[in-house]
């Protein structure tokens, strides 16, 4: 079976209004291309925007949750993962998404982009600069850095053609 | 946004020909519900065979792996969950589940009927008799027998109805 | 460095005062041993009496607990894991432990055994039948069932010879 | 029971020679205090040299094991707490200090910087600036930086006087 691409959107529960929105934008994208939007799955800041930028433009969206039950999960998220693990699931996000893009956020937020470039996943900054955090992972090369949602998408394209064997190949990206 | 029931479905990596065929056609069943399928992800056994039973006819598939990437994910599965949790991620699998049904299997399939008692998840077993594993937990109350797919979509139906909060109202059945 | 067997003492919060007492007696005799107490870590049940046990006739305690401060470990625990992880934790028991012995539980407890027989470690059980529970997993060969506290440290005697590669040496039982 | 301090000390599996110097330094430093060491257990780099320097100067020394097996320990390790889990170990190892030291490291210890800013642990760096990412945490407060073993002892001993309830009281630092 194809499977579209998953897109991690990390990012704080708390965000200014203008990172709300650009991802907001960045979900609807995602969505326009055919690919499942992932992220931490809680009613909240960056998460609630960009789930519900993706579920407004029929995008699929999956919320891996900290909690053990799916009524945490915010109200755009169809597809609920229950972990019951808290941050261990900040792992998950990464380990499950074929590339991440961080988003506006705090302490939870740089630790899954560590663990993103820990893990050698693709990592796209959208809005902030966290150059710092790939010079002390050693790591920089996996580290691209966007200012707008048109951006991130552009990116993923040129990406999608370097991405390895744990990826769909590129007509999936259709399906 | 309406969310449609997560029916999970636990099993071995090895299983007798009559039971891959069941699990078969449970994921058919399931499919043609509306319902989404969630299991252990990997291509072997009951796994791989209720997952194909379900994409083939129109479901959308969601394997929680042990692994840490994609790659470990059966063909049938339309989301691999990637957790490089090992076992733990069996916890996850009835976390994120609104039903648990476990058809044959071994000592993980009976960790995930234990611990889907512990959680108070509804489970229904397809094709054998587990409760002794209710009996030594203490809590029969959650668990019931089926002896056919068909049971288990009746039973599913039955019990829906008596579903606490944590699970979509019964209308969200059909989105 | 030779390091001292790991005992794993799994059991309920809840457990009548017959079962609190052989818990409590095991641990001291784990700890006559030399051996390390490991458990679940929480101040209620089989974990706190073993502990106990252990504690009071100078042994060291390990407890490895769902919570994620170790505000929620038991009085008797010297070292508190915590893994904020709720029952995934679980598989940690399992794992961290060299032999797994199982007092008087309930669905948790038998989730470790499920876990236990999976990832063939040895388990004993204490004052129970759990035999359904090995016949359902295909995998009896690795249960034996024992009556008393000095049973269980009689048959741990006797394995340690037949344990693999996993455990420190016949040697290491005195360090 | 009185419990001794646990002191995380993080950081990675390749590093050179004087930072190798250092965390084996700190972890006889750590040891002299009777406070338990705890890293990532494994036998390679800063989790080597630490818990080498702990062991060789009685320390009692904690390793929190990606792997499930405890051959993957380091010799110095002597209570090896086996995980399964990968990178989800990290949370662990977050979580189970009571303070964390990180010294020089690749993503694996940045990420595990971000986790203890995440859960308000307090963390202290041993010769490097990881100020970036407290501020790219939005929480320096919780953050020092030492340039020497010695240092990293003295600031531990000032913070433990400030600790919240989830650290032992002060007298329990001799036991």
């Amino acid at each position: 079976m194809k499977r579209p691409l998953i897109v991690g959107v990390m990012g704080g529960g708390h965000a200014d209004e203008e990172h709300l929105q650009s991802a907001y934008r960045l979900g609807a994208l995602i969505a326009g291309q055919g690919w499942i939007l992932l992220n931490g799955g809680r009613n909240v800041g960056i998460m609630s925007a960009s789930a519900c930028g993706a579920a407004e433009h029929g995008g699929l969206t999956v919320g891996i949750l900290p909690d053990d039950n799916p009524a945490q999960a915010g109200e755009y998220i169809r597809i609920p993962i229950c972990t019951g693990m808290g941050s261990a699931r900040n792992v998950i996000n990464v380990l499950s998404s074929d590339i991440v893009v961080a988003c506006q956020g705090g302490a939870g937020t740089v630790s899954e982009i560590a663990l993103a470039l820990k893990h050698g996943k693709p990592i796209i900054t959208m809005g902030f600069d966290a150059r710092a955090i790939a010079d002390l992972s050693h790591s920089r090369g996996l580290l691209a850095a966007a200012r707008t949602p048109e951006e991130v998408i552009a990116m993923i394209k040129d990406r999608i053609a370097n991405l390895t064997a744990s990826l769909p190949s590129e007509d999936h990206r259709e399906s």
